[in-house]
């Protein structure tokens, strides 16, 4: 998603100037970085170089490692937002509504970066998968104030879980068919499921 | 899942005598390791420390660290043969029977160890990310093989990735209520969902 500021038919050309466009670049790189290495490998070194900035700024202006994985995979939208855009929308079941939001949302660089930071980092490093753990949790339960039906917690994580597996499948480690599918073929199988997290019954043993 | 050679009653000191015995303890050592942290962590060097033996030995036995990976994580059990055996049993759904069976599965430490090291090591290493593809790539194809629907291809792959997703916020992030939920009650939500893969109306597209 571009920057909403830029002029019309105005070519970037590198960096922006000024002290928050440096921040900027720092988050891109840091997400670049978690996204395709993992915890362990995104080194502050690293980072710094890819944003041509020195390591000590880095560390100026995250502080800790712990810091600049939150700051650089946080998400600009969340998951309630997008399960309350998908129910606005008439078109179609509010499952496939919300898998379509969220498969299209994946389809953003940065966003997909994001995701794929904290899957690696956490699935590596325990500090990264605490931040993880906080971020989720509270993306749930706003989610999950949103729900209906009986256990709105469990259906919540399940249908995190799903569209997390889906993503890991088909961008970690590449698994077909999700792999090579279209992200709106993904999203129609995942209507139903979702269907189901939102409002079916689901408790098997109740 | 103890070895069926074992005679009943006796009580298993340690280590067994015999060159597969330490073969055996290279393996498991190498599956806590990689589950523990990742693939770049599990040095040759740490798992023959873990395992009592010199590190020329693991490599004289496994080659490369991704033989070492694969062997290490391979799993006993498929998801076909998980399949089959919620098939033949007629107490509840094929699903929740299936999602029990997988629930329970992760009960025993070695395939947890071995499902966890698989996710760890995939989500921050390449090499380890091919591996997994392959095996996982094998499971789906056995597993697809089972099933009736259209596209069991896709039905299998999202069947999986569900309880992937569910390892993943359990096991590894540690995300509420999934991580301290009962493993039954788990296999009671995802039972629906499984019998919507198994065998329901899934694309919302045809």
């Amino acid at each position: 998603m571009g920057n909403v500021n830029d002029k019309p038919g105005a070519v970037r050309t590198g960096r922006r100037p000024g002290p928050s466009s440096t921040r900027d670049e720092i988050l891109r790189a840091a997400r670049r970085r978690f996204a395709e290495g993992g915890y362990d490998r995104a080194t502050f070194r690293s980072i710094a170089n890819d944003a041509g900035v020195d390591p000590a700024l880095v560390v100026q202006f995250f502080g800790s490692k712990q810091d600049l994985f939150a700051a650089a995979t946080a998400t600009p939208v969340t998951l309630a937002e997008l399960s309350a855009q998908a129910a606005e929308d008439a078109s179609g079941g509010p499952g496939l509504r919300l898998a379509s939001l969220l498969m299209m949302w994946l389809e953003d660089e940065g966003a997909r970066q994001a995701l794929l930071g904290r899957v690696r980092s956490a699935a590596s490093e325990p500090a990264a998968a605490d931040v993880v753990r906080e971020m989720i949790g509270a993306q749930l339960t706003e989610f999950a104030g949103l729900m209906d039906g009986d256990r709105p917690d469990v259906r919540a994580s399940l249908l995190a879980t799903q569209f997390l597996g889906v993503v890991f499948a088909r961008f970690v480690v590449g698994v077909e068919p999700l792999a090579s599918m279209d992200g709106k073929e993904i999203a129609s199988w995942l209507g139903p499921t979702f269907d189901l997290y939102l409002s079916g019954p689901l408790d098997d043993s109740s």
